[in-house]
């Protein structure tokens, strides 16, 4: 049974699950036999029942067929009084690298984001969803097989708090969304960004805690993903899919994490706070002093990033 | 030239380290010849000049004959202009695994860790000191040598900050410091103490960031390991030691981080900020959902793991 703790000094929750420590483990670097992966078609039964999936009308449940398939984790964060916990298998083919997906499945894989999202956002219980990736062993995946996850808590996390109430603050005192005011200035110097287009932004952040890292922001301000709707699930979709092929470029089959916020937005954050992927590719790894200072030290410029991605552009 | 960016949001700082890229990687599993690593007796000349040494008072600087060695490091996270970075060379063996150390030498690491702090603490500008460790290449380590490494800065980084300034609030409420009071309740119950002694109790905190994690507190009040005299980092060495090797009896050759933070205390932090070592053993990696909210999911709870600690003391 999953528990929450918080450290008693600074309110720090961490969640305690027991049911982690008996995940299996899959990865090999010559490759999974489709055989032994349970994301695969044929092997829908090693999962727990699918919540979702892009299937034909006419096709069965937990059957192949499918394109996406999202089925609940079988060894979750969080127990079902505590939180959600499901996994979006992004491809019905065994891929362990996004880069190597077609557009038209980067679309399907967005869309089954927004969906799940909107789905257990419609649960009031969970006031924070998060939608997040992690690719490669060096990223901390698991499995080969390509897949993102969703988390759904009943609290917001401290961290993501404290920069909620950190924007909202800049816009009482800027009359201004912070992240708005940000994509106007990084167009204006350009030397941050990596593309962008009339619907999204891929840009670099000033102050990145990973080598590489980049942030892709709708350009019109919005607080909320969910309420996306399908052409600019598509546009999100296309950009995101341009940056981690530029990041392949650069270095192949880069391990990475990306991950989605979805809070649910209280009125008085609706100006101030402004959905966005943040993608973290994972070069090296955090170590003690990370850890114990809480400071990322990294050895890359957000600049040269930011160059060397967009000659990577397609 | 390394330089520190602060995320202008919420404060966050990093430091950007373009000399980080050019490091060599030293590991490999079969082990690295002593000709080829630069902590080996004999390979001085491949590190710069050494800082200090615990060596025989009639050998020569960066002659073999020494048994701890500590050297600028020749990657640093850090320019000479905005902090310090050492590296403590810990054995002259070239030995990975700091369990397979005896008491002896373990003294003389904490010794150097003492002096160094002390050093680089006399140099007003550094408002905060660190010595870290990483064991093993899943904890951060690129050479398999054991070292520490310290690192200085002219701030207190602002999750060090908060904790200390989260203390001063409870001593303020509860006219008692903190961590003093976590230790008698610890004592009382038992359930999450390793071991303890006169000295020194370790004990595996309430909200554990990560499996097996340890804290190790002197058990009279004191704001700084700097100010601690021979006996008392001779007892230090010894908790330490001890709960390594029981750490490496339950994983043979653990990967872990351990840190001992050291900020300038303040005349209003001493009855409040308490000093410790945390060691931080790394069985799983941190990924999208850690980096984006801030929270660890834990698969071992603090009780069961200092269960198992206590029965893997020798």
């Amino acid at each position: 049974m999953a528990e929450i703790s918080k450290d008693p000094l600074t309110g720090r929750a961490v969640i305690i699950a027991p049911e982690r420590a008996r995940r299996p483990k899959q990865f090999n670097a010559s490759g999974t036999p489709a055989e032994a992966c349970p994301f695969c078609p044929g092997n829908e039964s090693a999962t727990p029942p699918e919540s979702w999936a892009d299937r034909p009308a006419n096709s069965q449940a937990d059957r192949p067929g499918w394109s996406v398939r999202v089925v609940p984790n079988k060894y979750p964060a969080v127990s079902a009084a505590t939180g959600v916990h499901e996994v979006i298998v992004e491809s019905a083919a065994h891929i362990g690298n996004l880069a190597a997906l077609d557009q038209l499945q980067f679309n399907k894989i967005f869309h089954a984001y927004r969906e799940r999202l909107r789905t257990i956002g419609a649960d009031g219980r969970w006031l924070y969803r998060m939608i997040f990736k992690n690719q490669g062993e060096r990223a901390g995946a698991t499995f080969e097989h390509a897949h993102g996850q969703l988390i759904a808590l009943p609290f917001i996390p401290a961290d993501v708090a404290t920069e909620m109430s950190a924007a909202r603050e800049f816009h009482r005192r800027e009359s201004s969304c912070y992240y708005c005011a940000t994509i106007e200035r990084e167009l204006q110097t350009k030397e941050r960004v990596v593309t962008s287009d009339n619907a999204f932004i891929a840009l670099c952040p000033a102050a990145p805690r990973f080598a590489f890292e980049t942030w892709i922001l709708p350009r019109s301000h919005a607080s909320s993903f969910e309420a996306a709707d399908d052409a600019l699930v598509k546009e999100f979709a296309k950009i995101t899919r341009q940056i981690i092929r530029a990041l392949d470029r650069i270095e192949p089959n880069p391990p990475f994490n990306y991950f989605i916020q979805a809070p649910t937005i209280a009125a008085k954050d609706q100006a101030s706070y402004h959905w966005q992927l943040r993608l973290l590719p994972q070069f090296s790894r955090a170590a003690g002093f990370e850890w114990g200072s809480g400071m990322h030290i990294n050895p890359v410029a957000p600049e040269p990033a930011a160059q060397l991605l967009r000659d990577a552009l397609i």
